[in-house]
C-alpha cells in the first residue's frame, strides 16, 4: 500500500484541516517529484532537498523497495523525504499518492513529473523509419508520457497551493518533462515516432491544463522543459551522436532546470523551455 | 473479407506485375479515401468521383452495408468506386485494405485519410476542464485519430505513387485531416483535452512520416488540413457558438481541401493548412 510507505507520518503531527494553512505551515514548502526512481528524477529530489533545509520532498517510484538511489536519499534526509509507490500507468496508485500527500501535507507547491520513457529492450524501439512503427510502442508511450503526467496533475491539482520552496515564489509550479524532439516546428530528421508523438501529446495536453490554471484565483504556473540531452539511462543506447560538451550530467541540468522553475512568472504559464531558458517551439 | 467488397474486380482486368506500370495504366489516378462513411471523407469520395472522369476511388469505412451515403455513390460510380472495409483500430483491416488495393491496383497517388473522432455519446466527451479528463477518452483518441491514420500509411506506403488524378500531379499525396484546435501555439481556450492531445500527436506522426518520405527518390508529400467548421455530424453539438457565416457546408470544405491537394508544390511537404491554403502554427 502507498500509505504504508509514509515511514514519517508520525514524526510529524497533521493537524490541519484546511489546506490554506497547510501551505502555511509548510513554510520550506512541499515538493512531488514524479518518476524519481533515478536519472532527472531522482536528481530533482536530491537537489530539492540539498538546497532547502526546510523543504519537505515526496518521491515517487513505480519499485520503492528497489529504488537504491532514492533508499540512499532516504537515509540522509528521513525526515523531509516521503517515498510513495506511483506506477503512471495505474491510475489508482496516482489517486493513492494524491490521497497521502492530502492527508500528511494538505497541500504541493511544487510538482515535476519526470518520468519517460524512449527504449524499453524488448518491448520499446524509438523507430528509425515507418515500416518499423508498431501499434504497441505508439500507445505505450502515449500512456506513460502523455496520459500518465495528465493524471497526476488531475489527481493532484486540488493539492497545488502558493508556498515557499526555499525561495520567495508566489506561485505553485507544474513542471512537466518534455524533450526538444516533441517539438514538431523543429522535427527535422524524423524517426524516433512513438517518443516524439508522446512528446507532442504531452506538450498539448500541458498547455490546454494551463490555459485552465491561468483562471484559477490561486495563481498555478505549467510550464513544459527541455532537459537537454543527459547522461541517464535514457540517452545512454544514443549517446555516441552527441557532440562534444553537449552530453549534460543530471547535476548540471537539473541546477539549469531549478533555476527555471524558481525564478517563472505568471506570462511564462504554458511554456516550453530549454534547459538554458530558451524557448523551443512547438 | 474486405478482398470481397471488391465487386467489380471481375470487371476491370488487373494484369500489371510492376507497380510502376500500374501507376501509367490507371490514367485517372488511383484515390483511396479512409472514413469515407460520412460527412467530409464521404464529400471527398464524391467529388473525386465527379471531378475526375477517369479517377478511380477506394472508400473505407468500417461497416459498408451501412454507410448509405456511400451505398448511393457506388450505385452512380459503379465502376470507378470501390468500397473497402476498414477499422483504424483493428490493424488487420488495414493490412487487408492494403493487399486488396495492391492485387487491384498496384498503386496509390492519392491518400486521404478523413477519419476522426470528438465525441461519442457515452463513451467520449471533449472535456471541458481538467477533472473530466479521462484516461480511456485519452487512450481512444489518440488511438483512432493518430495512432490509425499512421498505420494507413505505412501499410499503404508501398503502393504510393506519382500519377495523375484528373490534374497534372507529379508528385503522390498524403494528406491527415487534422484541426486547427490540434494546434498547440494556437490553444488559448483549453478543454478538449483528448481531442486536442491526439490531432498533435496526428501532426507531429505526419511531420516525421513527411520528413521520410522528402527523402525518397518518388516523391510523396504528406500535408495536414484544417477543414473549417464544417456542419457534419462531427460537429454539431458544438455549432451554437460558431460566428455567423464559418460553418462551412462540406461542398465548400472539400473544394477548398482538394485545391489544396491538387497544387500541392514539393515544399508544402510536411506542412498544416488551412482550407484557405493558410499554414497554422504548430
Ligand atoms: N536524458 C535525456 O537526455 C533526456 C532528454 C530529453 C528529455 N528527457 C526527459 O526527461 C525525463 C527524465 O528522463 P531520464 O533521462 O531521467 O530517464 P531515465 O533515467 O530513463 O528515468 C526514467 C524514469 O521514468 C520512470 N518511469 C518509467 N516508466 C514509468 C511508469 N510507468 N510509471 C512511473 N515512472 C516510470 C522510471 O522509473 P523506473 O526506474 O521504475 O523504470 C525512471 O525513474 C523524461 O521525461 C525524458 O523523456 C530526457
Ligand atoms: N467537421 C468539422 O468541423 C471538423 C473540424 C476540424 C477537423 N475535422 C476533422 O475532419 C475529419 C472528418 O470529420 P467529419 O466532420 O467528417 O466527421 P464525421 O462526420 O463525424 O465522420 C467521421 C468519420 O470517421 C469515421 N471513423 C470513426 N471512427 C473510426 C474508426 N475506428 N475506423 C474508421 N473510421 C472511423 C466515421 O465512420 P463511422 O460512420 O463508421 O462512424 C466517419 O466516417 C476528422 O478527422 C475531423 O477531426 C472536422
Amino acid at each position: 500500500m502507498a500509505n504504508s510507505l509514509f515511514a514519517f507520518r508520525s514524526i510529524r503531527k497533521v493537524a490541519f484541516t484546511s489546506s490554506a494553512s497547510a501551505s502555511v505551515k509548510w513554510k520550506g514548502g512541499v515538493s512531488l517529484v514524479q518518476g524519481a526512481s533515478r536519472g532527472i528524477g531522482l536528481e530533482f529530489a536530491k537537489q530539492l532537498l540539498e538546497k532547502n533545509d526546510k523543504g519537505c520532498v515526496i518521491a515517487t517510484c513505480r519499485n520503492p523497495n528497489g529504488a537504491t538511489g532514492l533508499l540512499d536519499l532516504k537515509n540522509r534526509f528521513p525526515e523531509r523525504l516521503d517515498v510513495l509507490q506511483l506506477d503512471l500507468t495505474v491510475e489508482s496508485t496516482i489517486e493513492a499518492s494524491a490521497k497521502s500527500i492530502k492527508e500528511k501535507y494538505g497541500c504541493l507547491n511544487l510538482l515535476i513529473n519526470a518520468s519517460g520513457i524512449l527504449s524499453i529492450p524488448n518491448v520499446l524501439q524509438p523507430e528509425t523509419t515507418l515500416n518499423k512503427v508498431e501499434k504497441s510502442s505508439l500507445m505505450l508511450a502515449y500512456e506513460v508520457n502523455a496520459v500518465g503526467p495528465i493524471l497526476v496533475i488531475k489527481h493532484m491539482s486540488p493539492l497545488l497551493k502558493v508556498g515557499g520552496t526555499g525561495i520567495e515564489r508566489d506561485v505553485a509550479v507544474v513542471a512537466n518533462l518534455s524533450a526538444r524532439v516533441g517539438s514538431i516546428g523543429d522535427n527535422r530528421l524524423g524517426g524516433w515516432h512513438s517518443y516524439r508523438a508522446s512528446k507532442a501529446a504531452l506538450n498539448q495536453l500541458t498547455k490546454s491544463v494551463s490555459v485552465e490554471f491561468g483562471r484559477k484565483k490561486d495563481p498555478v504556473i505549467c510550464i513544459l522543459l527541455h532537459p537537454g540531452t543527459v547522461d541517464t539511462d535514457l540517452s545512454r543506447p544514443f549517446q555516441r551522436n552527441v557532440p562534444e560538451g553537449k552530453l549534460f550530467t543530471k547535476e548540471f541540468s537539473v541546477q539549469k532546470l531549478l533555476n527555471i522553475i524558481n525564478n517563472v512568472k505568471s506570462h511564462d504559464n504554458g511554456k516550453f523551455f530549454a534547459w538554458d531558458g530558451q524557448e523551443i517551439p512547438w
